[in-house]
């Protein structure tokens, strides 16, 4: 039974606990995160210079990503070991910002979602940009980390607001 | 050799490798970082009453953020493993976010810093809170997770622009 | 083939392999375990009154528990890889012993059950119980991790004798 | 600062940490910890006629206990990493019982103990005997896992009441 | 989409991805792979002797063998997550090398192939057998790591030219 | 008490225990290992000409096996966990075997050598180059991984014969 509250995470007595997903159907399961990190435009411009000649800081990024995604269930105590069947992340450079913009897409065959697999993607992935770069700028930050869509499964279909999937 | 450009992450033809450290003298390194959970008002209130009476996600999530930090030459490709001396989180409710403040400390007697081990702890709390939450609000945002202060090591200390540390 | 002694884990040559479970349906499995720490009356009181204000031994050591599950394959060399659907923990002071009586329950839908799974969840909660409180009691004893209960699969349903499931 | 109550792993606010052991000074340190796995005489037959001929139970375990002891840290949750120098196991049939018997012996030159260790190896080590021979008989016990000998740090040697180191 | 040279562990801009398998079906997946440790005739003779008395260094190379095949998809950074329902390695000491041959079958119902877990088995029973013996010869080496047999999934079966599988 | 035969991984009555090396100096320590995959002359052009546009398989199999070498104790039963100071990789495309050729150095402080990390790492390497292209050729093979070069520890300097370190 689950807390009244709504935290599924506890039972009634609020002791915490990995959920029973056994009676879930096993469906398609898609889920999209995104983030950045904030930086000066000088490091922005070192980071992609690097990208053009040499010193690739967003391929490993991506690989530090891919990688964390499997580990989800190491990491977050919670959450169900997944058979994951697609991981992609995107690293784009943002003159605006200044910054770079990481999206993660997992995908899944099973009992319960992806968020968790896609959002500790684009952490990581952010977290390497850190450090390759930390020798050059301290100050960077990590912003936004959110969920931006999530299919399959009993709640179905969700976009963020105001975000383009 | 270090990339000219002052990656050191990269050798001189843009190679990836982990850096050698073994000439570092073994000193003393502290970090702090810190981030937080945004969230409504709502949420938060369940948050808090359930550390009060029953379902601990800030005990949970402090734990998480712990062993995160062990696990982090794990998570992030290029960094060393470190016998970490010291890890403690603060997980501190704030109205006015409103949301969860997230702060790590780490210590190690080692030959490069901990930043990335505090940077870890606090990514990986975040996500816990998230995963723990998400149920009933699945727009809480990740946000401003960044190094606070560094001690130790050739660098001295560091303290960030318009931090408490 | 296996042994004839009746010990699958070993070909008929005497090698240790993991047993092919290809063959095997997918089915719903259970599986309980129990043990507990026997430490002085004066330790437990420790962690009672811990758990009423502060210092909450029983829920450190119950996520650990719950981690330790997912780990079980990377700990037991021949154990198969299962997707986990659940994993509970109950962790009940008992002056009579006294000590803390530890409650693992464990459920898949694999080809092989979750004794192994439950077993080390036990394990690890007794563990990390020990560790959180050896400062005050070295002399605390692990005692009776044992199967109480096991569904699903060819052989059935198991109830240890004089256990109450 | 730690809890009144003498929970080291407990700040005084009763949150967990892992304890700060910067200033504690490196040296040798070693545990030894036991256990066993009951059973039947029949089933402790058939492993000890295994030893002699094929099927190595005990080997398996031995190895098992090896690696898990380089795992503790990743499963107490408050454990300190530590550069674990030494890892032996016996595990030895006896009639009397009738039952295995595990013995772990765990060195290290650190800042903290190696109790820890110690018990998860030989914990390990028992819950694999138990994974190998539960085919046959699914009622065995974990029983009496236990610190025997601590020494080195400042708390100095520990003999177990009782126990022959 | 794939990059159109055919190399499907990118996408079509040479982004690194973990490919998208979720429309394939789960089928019955076996790999077989092979490998040998190639030394000196006094060294296998120093192993071999071993096996019949004491020291089992096979006994160890093909438990660790076993265990990495569980940890290929935390190794290789590209491979999926697979339900592995089968290891099983034979170590032949070949005197004619002189030295020991070493093979893998891996099984899975899933939805790509076990062709890396294999391998990944091979290579790091391989690595054991070196690690153990190195005390008396450093100029082993590790030869003909190669795919022997690969059966279902679309591309079908696949047997290596001049193998007997 | 090591093996007589000279095996030290081995106790006198031939158990496998990880050495005691809590007496040895904590030195530097180097160790440089090579092996190579060998492919179709086409295969490897698809690398070269990935490497120059997109599709960087050589990045990703020198990140694989920067980290893989921080696993080395978690791969291999009886190493020794040891902090690793610096891991580099070479890798470099040789038309005349033709294939890829791999070589990694790594350093430590400790108190025994880094020999199988730098194979371990040169293995993974090689285990990600085959993954990333068997898309196009399966009968790749790893051949000729062996240690080149090992400096520091109590035995000193050691240069494979016929080696170029």
């Amino acid at each position: 039974m689950t807390d009244p509250a709504g935290l599924s995470h506890f039972d009634a007595d609020g002791a915490a606990h990995m959920v029973d997903v056994s009676a879930k159907p096993v469906t398609d399961r898609v889920a999209v995160a995104r983030g950045s990190v904030v930086m000066t435009a000088q490091t922005l411009a070192l980071i992609t210079s690097g990208q053009a000649k040499k010193g690739d800081v967003l391929g490993v990024a991506r690989l530090a990503g891919i990688m964390a995604a499997k580990k989800t269930a190491d990491l977050i105590p919670l959450c169900h070991p997944l058979p994951i069947t697609k991981v992609a992340l995107t690293l784009t450079p943002d003159p605006a910002l200044p910054g770079v913009v990481v999206e993660a897409t997992v995908k899944t065959g099973g009992q319960t979602g992806v968020e968790m697999e896609a959002l500790t993607a684009v952490s990581v992935a952010c977290l390497t940009i850190y450090d390759m770069v930390k020798a050059v700028e301290k100050s960077m930050r990590i912003e936004g980390i959110r969920l931006v869509l999530k299919e399959g499964g009993k709640s179905g279909r969700y976009v963020a607001p105001g975000e383009q999937p």
